[in-house]
């Protein structure tokens, strides 16, 4: 039986040994024995391979250009993260990555240093202080530097159909110093989509869908590798359990509670939120473009 | 680097630990360990994973009632034959079984014995002569054996929207002695669908799209477990290249060539072909019940 498996095995991986990619050959060679060796270590059975192959076909019908359920399977499966963190390796000295996520959108309002990315809605007012300098911790001027991130409610603005144009998101430019300072509220957790497959791999599991609040960064500057990451509030819900496995440590951060005066003289009633925080970003010299 | 992976994988398992049935917690905590370390093992890319994501999606979308592309990449990987083979491996005193393909209709033509169920159809004439026992090689009276099989140009008469009615299909009863014996034409070799997501991951690495000749049969009988088999015929095309990976030595039988007078004296012009074989099938005693 062992030698029936592994004569299968060598047969299939065989036969990709005419690929013309080289590359291609060996991912799928190395995938064909990790999927052999998964099905017959757990003696997978037939109806369990029937509800494998159900599963994937539900997952793949219920995406759609808006809507990503195998993202979200890899997601909640720790894979993209994983990818992440293989990324992230090949620059060691920079602000460790975090995933795009399914809610940037391209061509965020410009917002002028000092501006407010919360439009007037509702939530704790946060004020965010960022330098951006290169792994030698000299500052990046003029760093095109994209923020988005969800209400106090959970929700991004493309969630929310009564909005009129785009809400708590900003594209701002780091000044000579390498600063941009702006203000916005303080995000809250959300439940990822939980209504498709994935959800309902969550629930049979007892899971939650909810992810860390965060703020989303794009930092993109000339000379530069694009840093696409992600800040979570110390101290917020779910930080130890997020459920796309989006948080890492360095990126946890103090989102500072205050009162009384703010740092530009605003009049904010009651208590308001401070973040500094300092993104290190690779030159294009110093690892692989990609 | 290394330790963060272990740690992310350990964090993902451990997500898992409420899971209610320990069977499904077995299969998604290995399911992780296999993926994550395939993942890193080979430092897929960000831009790698966007492939797979594409491809998993487009798999799903192409898939209708009619149209299973997941169990089709399933075929190509060798995956469906090994959980073929652990399902054998359960009552490994039978016969083979072998997948039963996506052209198999519940409720074929009953077929009396010595009947023909090629309708008709033009190929070269083959005259089976089946015998089903027991493990102990003891005779099993009345089991229902339906046959199905593509033509000589490999097409199922589902393929072929000109037929109306089953073409090469017939349902047959064993007589007392387990005997059971009909016409019907050789079967050729056929390409699986090769025009979605499959059919590309196939041509990129050149590899052929065809199925080797055989016949389907799925036996049952009161009192023993289903076996859902097919024999293939010696010396065809693709006997050692089966793009699903199908074919097992057991399973591979002489459909001899013969010219003149036939076992029940139907007149044949030219040449004829001759199958005989005995399936085993178990008792439900002898194995698990599924």
């Amino acid at each position: 039986m062992a030698s029936d498996v592994e004569r299968l095995t060598a047969q299939v991986v065989e036969s990709f040994a005419d690929a013309p990619d080289p590359r291609g050959r060996q991912l799928l060679s190395d995938l064909v024995r990790h999927l052999h060796h998964f099905v017959t270590s757990n003696d997978v059975t037939e109806s369990e391979w029937e509800q494998a192959i159900d599963f994937l076909t539900r997952t793949g019908q219920i995406s759609t250009s808006t809507r990503q359920e195998f993202v979200l399977l890899s997601d909640t499966l720790g894979v993209s993260s994983i990818v992440d963190l293989l990324t992230h390796s090949r620059t060691p000295q920079t602000t460790p990555s975090a995933v795009l996520g399914p809610f940037y959108t391209d061509g965020p309002p410009e917002t002028a240093q000092g501006g407010d990315i919360s439009q007037g809605v509702a939530g704790t007012p946060l004020w965010a202080d960022i330098l951006i300098t290169d792994t030698d911790g000299r500052p990046v001027p003029d760093a095109v530097t994209d923020v988005w991130q969800a209400n106090k409610d959970g929700f991004y603005d493309v969630q929310l159909p009564e909005l009129d144009g785009p809400v708590l998101r900003g594209r701002l430019r780091t000044d000579e110093q390498g600063r941009l300072r702006f203000w916005t509220t303080l995000p809250a957790e959300y439940p990822i989509p939980d209504d498709g497959p994935v959800g309902q791999l969550l629930q049979a599991v007892e899971r939650h869908p909810y992810r860390a609040p965060h703020l989303h960064f794009m930092i993109s500057a000339a000379g530069h590798q694009r840093l696409v990451t992600q800040l979570f509030v110390k101290g917020g819900h779910y930080i130890d359990s997020d459920t796309v496995f989006g948080v890492k440590e360095g990126l946890i951060v103090d989102f500072t509670p205050r009162v009384g005066p703010t740092p530009d003289g605003r009049a904010v009633d009651g208590e308001w939120r401070s973040l500094q925080f300092t993104f290190r970003i690779a030159r294009l010299a110093d690892g692989p473009a990609h």
